[in-house]
């Protein structure tokens, strides 16, 4: 069964096709909610224009157009950005895992939804849908990119992750089914090391019914709207961040020059993860104050003048001031400039057991967690 | 269907009958072959006494009699044994291991091979067998006990261990499919590992074609003669180690004390494994020499007076000379006394791959095996 049928079975006329165009739209809008995590875009995009270039259609549905019964799960990759890119897919490895899942659940997926905002893991899914044939849900599980797989809309709001497959490059399959989700987290992140630092996964499966009740809404849309304004503002000399700004709410929290990198090596240390902090010095409108960001995979948290302004889950975003492009932790460099737009976390995001599951106390900050639009006020204040 | 039925289907008509006397008796004769290891046979024992309690039948068949093209598979537990015996199984795991691997796999297992002669996974793919009501075969992957799960006759052979099925008392899976045995051996103890140290697995699905090839044959029928030899030599006061000896082949290489016990402790350094060194002073017609044994879960290499005299894959049994009753590593203590036994390992043990993947190299020994007939002839001469 292709992708048209499933969309005729659930009585669904309504749906957007993803051509290249749009892949690079939303590549964009998804790698700048990104947090700076989420990794190389070009890789997930390399990924999806094959699958578009072999005639395969991506098609995208609104999250209300799937039927409560039908099953979808998520298609992406897990582990250190910074290995992805020299550690580049094959191409089956999610074949791998939706089959294997297919073949232990008994039952077969029919559509896929992105686990989380980012250059590689909102393409790909889409990849994954159109080269399996099945939809691509108007949503994803942060409406941001976070670093472990327990950290999503979905798991927060009864969702379990279990059973999730990992597969890599060379077709070895791990699958992990438990009721705990930090297990699960920690057996899949086990297995993505074994295979060098980066594993390919398919999981949470969950109903139609549970997506529209737990996942972060159209978020695919609204990252597709924030690359076309980012692409329009670039081609006619506009301001990218003021574009973004007026789209998602978000605040203009300091503009610099990164002049300081820590970042933390080795395996034991890192569990896998791309972790550090940078220092960031203020120029233009910012002179004479410095910004400090820590990272996890994700920019996690900030202090201008060691008054913290943001916390997780509320999002970090450092752009170039003149393209609008992200900066990343994996590939962040001393001396680049960046301008810091803060935006406040879906409310899905924000509940108390979001807040326990990846909120300031979960990564080690000794906090509660006051929202970013509270933070900023006092800074005007 | 059932056993019975199995055995019909297959044209068996001879096979025997495992009550709880024979369990204890292979269970005894598989503890004394574990080298050490394989756990506390009291676990064992339990599950498998229980399955009888419940009216179950547990029958051993000879190899030949499996047909070629049925399929078999290991049940065990992977990880420390002394975890083993304070985080006791509730019977369930490997019910939830052979399910997963049915639903994975798309076929029915039909036989339960034994992974290697222990305490603990001797008797308990017994009460598998029992328990789901298919035959158990007289053979083993080993022929004694060994840490790693690539560590058989089976991998040495050509046979995979994967899918491997790894579950906890709570129900949690793990399966891994990978080519790689050695990776498939992580992520299984990594499983094992953020299970809390121990594990309880199915896996190496093997046709009767590949069992027949690959495996240790026979060895619980030796086990079980071992087993009967020991119990009648307490009964009738003769020497345990003599009877031993008179099956094994085997050479009474050393008789003393325990005087130093060197455990290596955290599971950074140990990755989930028994691991250390211990110091025996002689007694009787050894006094005044010094015997030294290093153990990763299994003793490994024993030196007397500073020269090597057995090497992995050989056998290395420390038994109490009064009873036959193994030391293992996991519990022993400073002033046992214990009769030291060299066997050689089995002929299918000791090809070129076998001394790759057990031999003293791998267990990171700078030196060449050398088979412990000889070892033991240069100490005579």
């Amino acid at each position: 069964m292709g992708v048209r049928e499933i969309l005729r079975k659930w009585g669904v006329t309504d749906f957007q096709v993803i051509d290249k165009k749009a892949l690079s739209e939303i590549t964009l809008g998804a790698s700048i909610l990104a947090t700076g995590g989420g990794g190389d875009p070009e890789i997930g995009l390399l990924w999806a224009y094959n699958v578009v270039d072999q005639g395969k259609e991506i098609l995208l549905i609104d999250p209300e157009a799937m039927p409560d019964e039908a099953l979808a799960a998520i298609a992406g990759c897990l582990g250190a950005a910074l290995v992805l890119t020299e550690k580049p897919p094959n191409g089956q490895e999610l074949f791998w895992c939706y089959d294997s899942l297919r073949r232990y659940m008994g039952k077969s997926i029919e559509a896929v939804v992105p686990p989380e905002a980012g250059g590689v893991n909102t393409p790909v899914p889409m990849a994954v849908a159109g080269a399996v044939g099945i939809p691509v849900i108007d949503a994803d599980g942060m409406g941001r990119a976070f670093p472990e797989l327990q950290m999503t809309s979905f798991y927060i709001h009864g969702v379990s992750p279990s059973p999730t497959a990992a597969a890599d490059e060379k077709g070895h399959v791990t699958i992990c089914d438990a009721s705990d989700a930090l297990l699960t987290e920690r057996i899949i992140r086990n297995a993505a090391m074994a295979y060098g630092g980066i594993s390919w996964i398919a999981g949470y499966p969950m109903t139609g019914r549970q997506l529209k009740d737990t996942a972060i809404l159209r978020s695919i849309s609204m990252a597709w709207d924030l690359g076309k304004r980012v692409f329009n503002a670039r081609r006619k000399h506009l301001d990218p961040i003021a574009e973004a700004i007026n789209l998602t709410g978000g605040y203009r929290a300091f503009q610099g020059k990164i002049v300081d990198i820590d970042r933390e090596f080795g395996a034991e240390k890192t569990k896998g993860f791309s972790l550090g902090r940078i220092t960031v010095e203020g120029t233009d409108d910012f002179k004479g104050r410095t910004v400090v960001v820590d990272f996890q995979n994700e920019w996690l948290n900030l202090e201008i003048d060691g008054e913290v302004r943001c916390m997780p889950p509320d999002l970090i975003c450092i752009l170039d001031p003149a393209t609008g492009e992200p900066i990343r932790t994996d590939i962040v460099r001393y001396g680049y400039r960046g301008t810091v737009l803060l935006i406040p976390a879906h409310e899905r995001m924000r509940t108390e057991r979001g807040i326990a599951t990846f909120g300031p106390r979960y990564f080690g900050y000794d906090r509660d967690y006051i929202p970013v639009e509270r933070l900023m006020e006092s800074t005007s204040g």
